[in-house]
């Protein structure tokens, strides 16, 4: 079981494992970066027994045990003293993205990752229905694992929160403030600035541009943003799937090409529920203030110390060289 | 030469270095987290021939060029459509913590500790006086780095930036917020907490207490906080240098010998310069609201996709279970 707390100084909710099967001892050695299950003969997610909870085409969902949810958790919010801490922490849900033992989402077919977007966008909207579920989200990470050895298998996460995370908050709030002022989307004003100057540009098809963002925090990090406005991936992909899949593909072929296929992550960011207003009066997202979008990082750096401490980051190649470097990579 | 650039939705600063020297196809290969000049006799902080901008006992420390100072850079910040940039982006000091070959910092005795604190606070009192420098801190990366090789060398870094790093902003508000409504400093009630509970105090000494933090991100993160409330470094470590550097010897002890000498950081953080006011109205740090403290995090894990993006951490076992392994590893 885990629980949800909250850093007392600056609000930060932090997930903590609070079963004790891992003692520290052991962890030293298991904190690898590795994948496990290279052999498809005994890999999990191609022989899993588990009843899938959704499938779209050859792509099935199954729910994450590790990952209560809020259901059956303590959802009340308690206090320790000085601590804030919350029982169910959400739900997390496991993308299987291909029946194949593909590892690399990059080498499915563009029509194959056109249905894991739809899945995810069926996810979203089921999970929505939930209200204790503050913020939904998609992440990958391909090649890298925080908590064990990673399947090689092509997989990807549905993640939805009973907190909402302090990046998150921090993004919205920063895009209704440049609404409030100019009265448009800070994203819509990115997107044209970047198409104007096309110096930061990697990839464009009709409906999405993928660029490196003017200030990168890391090498070769890539958002990619719709060009039509919509504060919902699940309502915003609506016509578009298609499109993405392609600029997915292609950018996650740059990638592996260019960069001798490292690991690499991304999520996919939204609003929160639509309509959902907090006490703070700072999440009432409305529909023109935020705009969806992908961020997508290649894992070729680590943060160093100053970088946790601080949230100053150091970027050692120009977004301009990398994007340039990006849109050069050749694709097969 | 680097420049500040502002990320225009969340205001977060990032350094983004402009010269071209480094092109993206040559950095894949030496992305690595290893030592360089492991060997005395090529050791450059062995053998350095810069005059030291101070000396502190055998402790020395020299400006490091690829940080130019902010006098040199163009400090004015400048608007280029939606961004912003400063030219200037402060100052970097590396601190040579012994003239011997020494990697760890663990392994030098209690009273080179005490004289690398007593420097820190020296470059602290000097760099305090330059009106352009907003923040200034220490920090060392043991074994780990992210801008090419690292000297084997035992040292570590003053730092002094022209902006306000955006988790500082976070701290100093949260930490205001709460003096504000209880007319009490947080650190101090989480140190008090903290003694009451003895749940994850991994060691105390006359002036100072370690612990492992109620919301840790990082297994094994943990905070070396002054019983003795003060929002500045360099004044409030006054009388207390040699009691700091005791604690310092036995965690990092500890973290060597209990988790098999990992790579590790640290950071010293304090109250921005005294007297400061931000048009925000944000930065007037009270003497009674701050309180500096050390965050020292052992590498063992990286950071997963969804942590970069949402700001939301998952840690695999509780803080409590690092904190009893910590208390009870042993030291020479």
């Amino acid at each position: 079981m885990s629980e949800l707390r909250k850093d007392p100084v600056i609000g930060r909710w932090v997930i903590i494992a609070t079963e004790r099967a891992r003692r520290p001892g052991n962890f030293i050695d298991t904190a690898a970066y590795a994948y496990g299950h290279d052999d498809q003969r005994s890999c999990p997610l191609c022989h899993i027994q588990k009843q899938p909870i959704c499938t779209v085409g050859t792509v099935s969902v199954v729910t994450s045990e590790s990952f209560p949810s809020p259901q059956a958790g303590n959802l009340e919010q308690r206090n320790h003293g000085l601590y804030e801490i919350v029982g169910g922490m959400g739900v997390q849900e496991t993308v299987i993205e291909t029946p194949d033992h593909t590892a690399n989402m990059a080498d499915l077919n563009t029509e194959q990752i056109g249905l894991v977007l739809k899945t995810y966008v069926q996810r979203f909207r089921e999970l929505k229905k939930n209200a204790s579920l503050k913020y939904i989200f998609a992440y990958k990470n391909y090649g890298i694992s925080d908590s064990g050895p990673l399947a090689a298998h092509a997989h990807s996460h549905v993640m939805a929160t009973t907190v909402k995370p302090l990046h998150v908050k921090e993004k919205l709030a920063g895009a209704k403030e440049y609404y409030d002022a100019h009265k448009r989307c800070v994203y819509c004003d990115l997107i044209r600035q970047e198409i104007k100057e096309q110096k930061r540009v990697i990839f464009e098809t009709e409906h999405f541009i993928a660029v490196t963002p003017f200030a990168a925090r890391f090498l070769f990090e890539l958002w990619i943003l719709p060009k039509r406005h919509h504060c919902d991936f699940a309502d915003g992909l609506e016509g578009t799937a298609a499109d993405l899949a392609r600029m997915l593909k292609v950018i996650l072929q740059k990638i592996k090409m260019g960069l001798d296929d490292p690991a690499y992550n991304f999520i996919i960011q939204t609003a929160p529920r639509k309509g959902e207003v907090s006490s703070e009066g700072k999440w009432e997202t409305l529909e023109a203030d935020y705009h969806w979008h992908i961020e997508l990082t290649p894992q070729l750096t680590r943060m160093a110390g100053f970088e946790k401490g601080t949230g100053f980051y150091i970027c050692a190649i120009p977004p301009e060289d990398t994007a340039e470097y990006l849109r050069e990579a050749e694709t097969p």
